[in-house]
């Protein structure tokens, strides 16, 4: 493979809570998404997922408090844990976990 | 757990080519680490190895070519390919990968 910038793909993302895959390694998949608003309340049986803010400030809701994220933050939902992704402003951010999850069961919203 | 700053576990590292392990997800270990000069050549038969530069300039030698890292790039290392990291000024970077590589047999070199 080639190496990949972060940024310079985020530049080109355009959809909301939609992830675009970056790389592969370990089974795990590294992807860029841009959020605002909220997604819905969910939680993913199969798998931990992994956050690492490059631009903003996204609040990860959980259950039972709230995780705030600002650049060049890392934060570990693990799995089975609902939460809910909420950013006044646009967000950009890089996910790690098995596969695309930016769908109707991993919370993305009607948009 | 908690969330980390990647930026701020960076700053508290003081020893090169030595990792510090800041998350694990899914099973994959989560590390940052600081290097100068390089490593020796050494490749990994059970793991990819993933990098993400945060600050300076990595170069990645790779047996048939050289791969340039700037801060925001992300390279993948694919398991069992000889690679040999070298920095001629200080770099900070992530590594993602199944544990702690920086020993004799993940090519630290004698300091």
């Amino acid at each position: 493979m080639d190496k990949v910038n972060i940024r310079q793909v985020l530049v080109s993302v355009t959809e909301h809570w939609s992830q675009t895959i970056i790389g592969e390694a370990n089974g795990q998949v590294f992807k860029v998404a841009k959020g605002i608003g909220e997604t819905k309340w969910h939680k993913h049986d199969d798998q931990d997922e992994l956050f690492i803010l490059y631009k903003g400030h996204l609040t990860i809701q959980l259950r039972d408090r709230n995780i705030e994220l600002y650049e060049d933050d890392m934060f570990i939902v693990p799995k089975g844990v609902e939460h809910c992704p909420k950013a006044e402003h646009e967000v950009e951010f890089l996910i790690v976990g098995l596969n695309v999850t930016s769908n109707a069961h991993g919370g993305k919203p009607n948009l």
